[in-house]
């Protein structure tokens, strides 16, 4: 599925009974559209099964992790919203596919307008004001202009280096990936908790030492 | 896995560095150990690829709903306590496994038993304090005291409902399934929205003279 794709949406296969509010047909509609995220491949390899996590269950599995490691936060942070922010962070891949971290040709060149677009695209789904909502949280997590956005971030950071170091490599075997450029790219964690940062760099430092990661 | 199982933790093949604080290390065990609700599968089938979904992901799609459908709560609820609710709720089935809402043989009988056991094991995988915060976000969904318990449980319940719905019968084609066998599992929606489950017993209704469930 791309930006302008015509492909119907997943609800409209099947119509609605007589008599539904059309405010509540409509969020419906987007409802199961959003089922889409199921069917996001991201690179990262699980630990529980060998197979290739999808953006759905990874979105679960941050907010599993805001919930466990909230405390080490560096500024005080609404644990709630963070929840908000993971469960819709990763919307717009249903039109703008994942973008590997390490990738730097064209495809993250354009990433920024290509999310833009989806973004525009998915949620004029939702009734107007509700689509003003999921605009504004999307918006607030890729900005990170406020603590929760930071913590949230920190969370999608973190999560697949968690599955590279306990997988003894994960996509940290794809070539031409280095130590540096783990650790450039993961420095947002240190904006959210200097805990987690230097507990990240350790699990960095080891995964060098073990072969796991290019120095 | 059983709740008896000897397996080692996923977290566990691999030494963590030295130098991490023991809370933390514990923490991210059970992080890691989490990642096996990815591979719980459930019997619905999704929407957007032609496989079943997993626990994980649907406790993902459980926040997506009441993110969009809180409005029609009937009594006022804490979205941010929702959401960490349906991100808990199905943890304990990492051990116990899924359990078919229509399953009527020993496997449910036993099921608040096995289920009671399973959270025991996994929640003692946190500190004290955090596993005594996991126990009672579990018992809060599953007693349903709480307005935001029984709103996350009408989530729980409306999403498979929503999937066999737009999938023109999924687990409904079971066989032995029936319009009322439905109705009676799924009044816990009435509960905590009038509005939607107004809209459940249309859903339901269409299904029935299309032919998707038996009457």
């Amino acid at each position: 599925v791309t930006a302008d794709s015509p492909q119907p949406l997943l609800a409209d296969r099947t119509p609605q009974p007589d008599g539904v509010p059309e405010r509540l047909a409509t969020q419906i509609r987007f409802l199961m559209e959003v089922d889409r995220l199921k069917d996001v491949l991201r690179r990262s390899p699980l630990l529980a099964a060998d197979r290739r996590e999808n953006d759905a269950e990874h979105s679960w599995h941050l907010a599993l992790l805001a919930i466990v490691l909230a405390e080490y936060s560096d500024e005080p942070i609404d644990l709630g919203r963070v929840l908000a922010l993971v469960a819709v962070h990763d919307l717009v891949e249903i039109y703008a596919g994942d973008t590997f971290l390490y990738d730097h040709d064209g495809t993250t060149s354009g990433q920024a307008e290509r999310e833009g677009q989806a973004a525009k695209k998915l949620f004029a789904l939702l009734p107007p004001d509700q689509s003003g909502t999921f605009h504004a949280l999307w918006r607030e997590f890729e900005d990170r202009l406020t603590p929760e956005a930071r913590f949230a971030k920190a969370m999608d950071h973190l999560e697949p280096l968690l599955l590279n170091y306990f997988g003894e490599g994960g996509t940290w075997q794809a070539p031409g990936i280095t130590e540096g450029m783990v650790l450039s790219r993961k420095a947002g964690i240190g904006d959210a908790s200097t805990a987690l940062w230097d507990y990240v760099r350790r699990l960095i430092g080891r995964s060098v030492d073990e072969g796991w990661l290019a120095p």
